[in-house]
C-alpha cells in the first residue's frame, strides 16, 4: 500500500502518518511551535520499593516480567557500547523466549553487532525500530523487510520525542558499566567502561519502568550517578555487558591519507582566516580520521598563537584529552567517549564534563549548548548545490547511517563539512540529495580537496576570508568539477514504499527514505 | 470563620481544605496511594531563547516582568543562604514596587533575616507562605496575622508537592554563588558560596519560568552545573546575594555543655551496643552541638574498632569532612553545607557528593536514600509517650521551626532522638505533642540524660542492648521523672483558628497548627 504523502516546507514529499500516528511535516527551521506539555510519567511511591534499597532481581528476563512486558510495548536501549554491545541481543533473546510480539525497539542507535536481532524482526518479536541503524539492520530495513516504518532522530530529537511524549517508553533497559543495587549507575569503571550514559538519560527520566543491567555491581552508593537510582525499578547483574575492545576501540587514528589531511588542513586554515580560532573560542569535531586531523591542525595554530579554547565538545578521544591536559582547552563537554583515554579523563578530571542530549541538543528546552559552539566540523554522505546535506543514505538509496548529533550541531555558529569531492568515483556534491537531513541554510562551508564553497547566506564569512588566498569556489563549480571527472551521477531508482521517516530536531518530518529495488 | 476539620489516621483533627484547595488527611505511614501523573511543565523551544545562550537581563525586576509576573502567582526561593540571605528580601522589594499582590511565597525555608518580608504580608503583596518559617515570620504567622494558611513540608515533601503538581510554581528565583549567562549554576565558588543548590532542584525542573540571580557570573560553561541552564529562562547579575559569615557561619561548634555531651555519649554507646556501628555502616546526624558531639563519639569508636562507614549523610561541616579526609567514611552524601570546610570539600573532593531532596527524600520516587541509612540522630521540641514527636512548635504553641529533612529521615533503619528531659523547666517528654510531625512508629529510641527509652515495636533493639548496662527505662517513667522535677505541664490554650497545616512526606495532612492567643 502506498503511503499518503504531503509536501513539507523543504519541498520534500513526506509521510502524513507514521505507523498509524499522525506526523507533522517539517515547517522550516525554528518555525514549528509545539503546544502542550511535557510527558508526565506516573507518580511512584517508596512504599512500593524495597526498604533496603536493594532492587536486584536474578535475571533480565525476570526483570522484564516484573516490569509487565507485553505485546506491542516500546522497549528502549542505549548505544554507549557501540559495536561491542551484547545487551540488546540478550534482551531480545529474552523477549523472544517470553513469546512477546510486536515490540517497538527504541535504541539510541544500533550497530553491526545487532545483526543478531534481524531474526526477531522476521519472527514478529519486533514490529519496527525507531533509531539509527548502522550497517546490516539498515540494509535489511532498506530492502523493505520490516513491518513498521523506521523513524530516525538526532540525539537531541530523541530526547525531544521522549520529553514531549511523542514516544512513550514502557521499559528502558540500561546497560551500566558500574551500578549499585539501588540503580545508581555510571559508565566510568569496570570491564565495560564506556565513559558516560547520557543517551539513556531521557529513558531513565521518562520510561514507565527502568531496568539497570550491570556487570559491575558495587555497594551503595555508586558514585558518580550519571543515571539516578531514584528513577530505577529493577537492577540485574550479568557476567558481561559488552566486548571491551569494541566499546572503546583505542584504534581511533588520525588519517594518513594525503587527501584527507589536505581537507583537514584547509578546514583549519579556513577557520583561522575567518577569525574563528581566537582566545576563548569553542569547537566540536567528530571522531573520524579527518575530524581528528582538524583537531591536530587547530592545536598547532593555537600553540602558535598562544591561545586556548574555552571548551571543546566531544566525542572525546586521546587527542582532545591531550589538549585538555596541555592547557589548550578549559573544558571538554563530552557527549560520548571513544577511547580509554577519554574514559580515564572523564573519570579523573573534573574539567572533562559529561553532558547529555538534554543539555547539549534538546531543541524543546530553554536553549541548548549547540548554538554556543563557534565551529562544528561535521561529515555528510552527500551535499547538494543549495548546501542541503544527507548523512543517512548512500547514493544507491541504502540507509546505512544514523543522524547522531549531526542535525543538532547544525545550530553551531559556523558549520563546516570537509568532504572529498567524490567517493568511489561517485560525486559527493550533487544537484539534489537522496535524503534531506539538514537544510542548507544551516550549513555554511563545504571544504573539498579542490576548493572551498561558502554558503552565499554567510556574507560575513565570505568577507572575512576574501583575501586569504584560500581556493574559494562557488559550490556549483565544485559539483561540475566532480562531474567532469566521474560523469553526471545517475539517480538511483527507488520503490514508492517509504521504509523510514527522518525527523528534524523539533519532531517534524524533514524527509523519508524509500525502499531499495533489489535486482 | 472556623475551619472544617476531619480526623486523620493519627487521630488529629486536621483541615479538609487549605486555601481553597482540597486536602487529603494523613492515612498512616505508607498508606496513601497517589494516583495520576507527575506535573508536566509546558514544552519550550530553543527558537524562543537567545541563539548565543546569553539570557542576561539587567535587573531582577526586569526578569520578573519578562517572566510575566502577576497577581496571585506562586514565586519560589531556596534557603541555601540561610540567615545570610539578601535575595528574598530584594525579590519582594521588587515585587512590591511592581504593585503585584497576593503572591504565594514558596521558599524551601525562611530565616530571621526575612523579618523584612513581614511588611509585604501586611500590605497584601504576599497572600501566604508555604514553607518553613524559622523565627520572626513564624511568630508573626502564629499570632494569626497572615491571610492565607501556611503549609509546612519536609524537604522531601516539598519536592513531592512540586513533582506531583500539588504546588505549581509560576516563577522560581534561584540565587547562585556561581553561574554563567546561560543559567548553569552552582553553590561552590564566589563570595556567597554555600555548597550546593539542591533545595532549588524541583523549582528549576518544574517551574514555568526560572530566574538565576548571581553575584559571580562566569563565562559559559559554569562547571559543575548543579542547576542546569537548560531549565533557565533569565539570568541576572547583582552585586551581593548574601552575607557570607551568615551563610557559612564557620562557628558550628561541638557542645561544651556536660548534659549535652552526656546525651551524645549515651547515644553513641547505644549505637555501639546495638551493633549499629559496624564496618560499612551509614549514619546521618544534624548540625546542632549535640549531633556534632555524637559524630565525634562515633569517630572514636570507629577508630578503636578499626572500621569505617560506607557513607555519612550531611549537613556537612568540618567534623564530617575530617572523617572523610581521615578515611573513616567512604562518601559524604550531602544535602546542605554548613561551613567553609564543607564547601571546600564538596568543591574539591569527588567523594563529597551533592545530593538533592529528589535523591535523598522524595517519597513519591522509586525509592530514596533515607531508608538506606543505618542510623539517623535527630532532634525534636517534644516527644509523647507513644514516641510521636514534634519539631515545629514549642509548648506555648508558637510555630518557630521548619521540618527540614526530619520527617524524611524517620525512614532510616534506626531513628534516635537525643533530648534533654526538660528545657527551661518545661518537660520535653509529655502525654501528647502540641503538633504531630512524626508518627511514633517510626521513632525508635529516645536518649535523655536520665535514661534511654526504646520503642516497644523495636524488639530487636531491646534484645540487642538488654545486657549493655545502659540506663534503659520505659518512656512513661522518663516522663514521670520530668514531671516530678518540673510539675505536670499545662497544655497551652490555643485559638480555634488554624494558621498552618503540617504535611506528611506523601502530601497528606498529619496535623495543623492553631493561632496563639496573645494575652
Amino acid at each position: 500500500m502506498a503511503n499518503k504523502l504531503v509536501k513539507n516546507a523543504a519541498g520534500r514529499e513526506v509521510v502524513a502518518e507514521i505507523n498509524g500516528q499522525q506526523a507533522i511535516p517539517f515547517k522550516g527551521v525554528g518555525k514549528h511551535k509545539p503546544e502542550g506539555r511535557k510527558y508526565a510519567p506516573p507518580i511512584s511511591r517508596c512504599a512500593d520499593y524495597p526498604d533496603n534499597g536493594d532492587k536486584r532481581v536474578s535475571t533480565l528476563k525476570e526483570a522484564l516480567v516484573k516490569a509487565g512486558i507485553k505485546d506491542g510495548m516500546t522497549v528502549s536501549t542505549h548505544h554507549h557500547f557501540r559495536n561491542g554491545d551484547l545487551l540488546a541481543n540478550d534482551l531480545f533473546d529474552a523477549v523472544s523466549e517470553l513469546g512477546i510480539k510486536d515490540i517497538r525497539w527504541f535504541p539510541s542507535a544500533s550497530f553491526p553487532c545487532h545483526e543478531h536481532i534481524i531474526q526477531y524482526i522476521k519472527d514478529g518479536t519486533i514490529h519496527h525500530i525507531e533509531g539509527s541503524m548502522n550497517g546490516p539492520l539498515g540494509k535489511y530495513v532498506s530492502e523493505g523487510n520490516m513491518r513498521g516504518m523506521a523513524v530516525l532522530r538526532s540525539h537531541g530529537g530523541r530526547y525531544q520525542a521522549v520529553q514531549d511524549g511523542e514516544v512513550e517508553i514502557d521499559i528502558a533497559v540500561i546497560g551500566a558499566p558500574m551500578a549499585d543495587p539501588f540503580g545508581n549507575a555510571n559508565g566510568l569503571e569496570g570491564d565495560s567502561a564506556c565513559g558516560l550514559l547520557g543517551f539513556a538519560l531521557a529513558d531513565s527520566q521518562y520510561a514507565d519502568k527502568v531496568i539497570i543491567v550491570t556487570d559491575n555491581m558495587v555497594p551503595f552508593p555508586c558514585i558518580p550517578w550519571q543515571i539516578q537510582g531514584n528513577y530505577v525499578d529493577f537492577t540485574v547483574e550479568v557476567p558481561k555487558l559488552g566486548i571491551p575492545e569494541r566499546i572503546v576501540s583505542g584504534t581511533t587514528k588520525i588519517t594518513k591519507s594525503p587527501d584527507r589531511l589536505l581537507l583537514a588542513e584547509l578546514t583549519a586554515k579556513f577557520c583561522d582566516a575567518a577569525g574563528i580560532i581566537r582566545d576563548g573560542f569553542s569547537f566540536q569535531s567528530g571522531a573520524g580520521g579527518t575530524s581528528l586531523a582538524v583537531g591536530e591542525f587547530f592545536k598547532s595554530i593555537m600553540e602558535e598563537k598562544g591561545i586556548k579554547a574555552r571548551f571543546a565538545r566531544g566525542g572525546s578521544n586521546k587527542y582532545l584529552v591531550s589538549m585538555l591536559e596541555e592547557g589548550l582547552i578549559d573544558y571538554i563537554l563530552d557527549g560520548q567517549t571513544f577511547d580509554l583515554d577519554g574514559v580515564r579523563s572523564m573519570r579523573d578530571d573534573p574539567r572533562h564534563v559529561w553532558t547529555s542530549p538534554f543539555t547539549s541538543y534538546n531543541y524543546h528546552g530553554k536553549g541548548n549548548f549547540a548554538p554556543l559552539v563557534d565551529v562544528a566540523i561535521l561529515g555528510a554522505t552527500e551535499v547538494d548545490v543549495n548546501f542541503n546535506a544527507n548523512v543517512v543514505t548512500h547514493s544507491d538509496g541504502y540507509l546505512l547511517h544514523g543522524i547522531g548529533g549531526w542535525q543538532n550541531c547544525l545550530f553551531s555558529k559556523t558549520v563546516i563539512l570537509p568532504l572529498p569531492l567524490m567517493r568511489d568515483r561517485v560525486p559527493v556534491i550533487i544537484d539534489e540529495v537522496t535524503t534531506l537531513c539538514g537544510p542548507g541554510e544551516l550549513i555554511d562551508v563545504i571544504v573539498t580537496e579542490r576548493g572551498i564553497a561558502i554558503n552565499p547566506l554567510r556574507k560575513d564569512l565570505i568577507e572575512a576570508v576574501k583575501d586569504s588566498g584560500l581556493p574559494l569556489k562557488p559550490i556549483k563549480e565544485l559539483k561540475e568539477e566532480a562531474e567532469r571527472i566521474c560523469g553526471k551521477p545517475r539517480k538511483s531508482k527507488l520503490d514508492e514504499k517509504v521504509i523510514a521517516a527522518i525527523k528534524w530536531v523539533d519532531g517534524t518530518v524533514i524527509d523519508v527514505v524509500r525502499k531499495v529495488i533489489v535486482e
